[in-house]
């Protein structure tokens, strides 16, 4: 039996390994991209790649611009990425590419769609490991977020199938998501996780993403095939 | 003291009674319209004329194209808008004027641009007595909204006000709705409460929205300033 599900495709290494395993796990995946402005835009290419190179029944990319409200150094070019913090800054406190309620967004949209495919089922790759300290990657964050879900919908309210929020990467290190990756043969090449790239696509390898990316790639004692801007 | 709060502004007669109220207790409105995709998109030039009308402090019109998923008849013009469907269909059920999962991202995005304000209050025109069966206009549903603001914000998570969400409305009639409103000098032949406007904005008279409105106006001994399509 296989189910339709929206999952949200970033073009990163963790949405790309999540596609991989629901795709294994035999769901019909709709996958959700957002272009919100990012400075980090090339990842919408990524996924656009990933999405057809996985099948996915339909890949939408959605266009909102939240540079209207700005806030964020991923967003605003006022606002620098913090580069070399190393992993004791990064574990303290949320960092300013903290993109405001962003997550709160992308799983509104992606409840939008499901409800009208008649889907229950949500797939978000968030991580309260290895991760930048964002609010909204924690399990408290997702279990409210069903809550809501199951509130604010006709299918919610109407009984039948509650919707569910799956996050299994919530809490596996880095480094054992990308040997799941390995696992399932996932081109590690084709994502990209760099909060500020260069304009060929080559990752900044300073960044919080590009420290922990390097870091898992080393704990996995996989070979890191990301392309690094030369220093 | 005044504060800013984020108010959603369709345009329509209970968000201008909303901002009339939130402008009366002095607070220092940020207004947010969404051109979504609606098939009565004339309520975003409504919803200008009134911000500038009231003096918010600043306006945004976010672009959302909530139409990519379809499945509603205020977004699809393959779905009609049902008409004449009188006060017994309208209490059940949800109709098909229902747009999946739209107050959550509404209130999502009001939720990142109070983050980047700082501001802590959020102000909807939700009503759960004479409205249309949403799920996403009842108490609970603002409730969860509010548990999740609290858990997905950088601002939530730091200790400080947490956040609210104001529903003056919400258990107030249609009639009780226009009653404050005249009593706080708004002008209602400025808004727009029709789902399917003629092309010169005259409101249909016939759609849920414009029986709601009309019957409130009876009830509360007002004359209706709306102007309808002739038959």
């Amino acid at each position: 039996m296989t189910r339709p599900a929206v999952l949200l495709l970033s073009g990163g290494l963790d949405s790309t390994t999540l596609l991989a395993s629901a795709k294994q796990h035999s769901w019909q995946v709709y996958a959700l991209t957002f272009r919100y402005g990012q400075r980090h835009d090339v990842e919408v290419a990524r996924a656009q790649a990933i999405a057809a190179d996985y099948g996915v029944v339909r890949h939408v990319v959605a266009d909102i611009d939240l540079r209207v409200f700005g806030g964020s150094a991923l967003t605003s070019s006022d606002i620098d990425v913090p580069k070399d913090r190393g992993a004791e800054a990064m574990a303290d406190g949320i960092p300013a590419t903290y993109v405001p309620a962003r997550n709160t967004i992308f799983l509104s949209y992606a409840l939008a769609w499901a409800e009208v495919l008649g889907a229950r089922d949500l797939f978000i790759g968030v991580n309260a490991l290895d991760y930048s300290g964002y609010p909204d990657c924690r399990p408290e964050f997702i279990t409210a977020f069903e809550q809501l879900a199951n509130l604010a919908t006709k299918a919610g309210t109407q009984g039948g199938d509650r919707f569910t929020v799956h996050t299994p990467l919530m809490t596996m290190s880095k480094a054992n998501i990308i040997a799941l990756g390995v696992s399932l043969g996932v081109d590690y090449g084709a994502t990209t996780s760099c909060y500020d790239p260069a304009a060929d696509g080559a990752a900044c390898g300073r960044c919080d993403a590009c420290q922990l990316r390097k870091k898992g790639f080393a704990e996995a004692r996989v070979a890191d095939p990301t392309r690094y801007a030369r220093a």
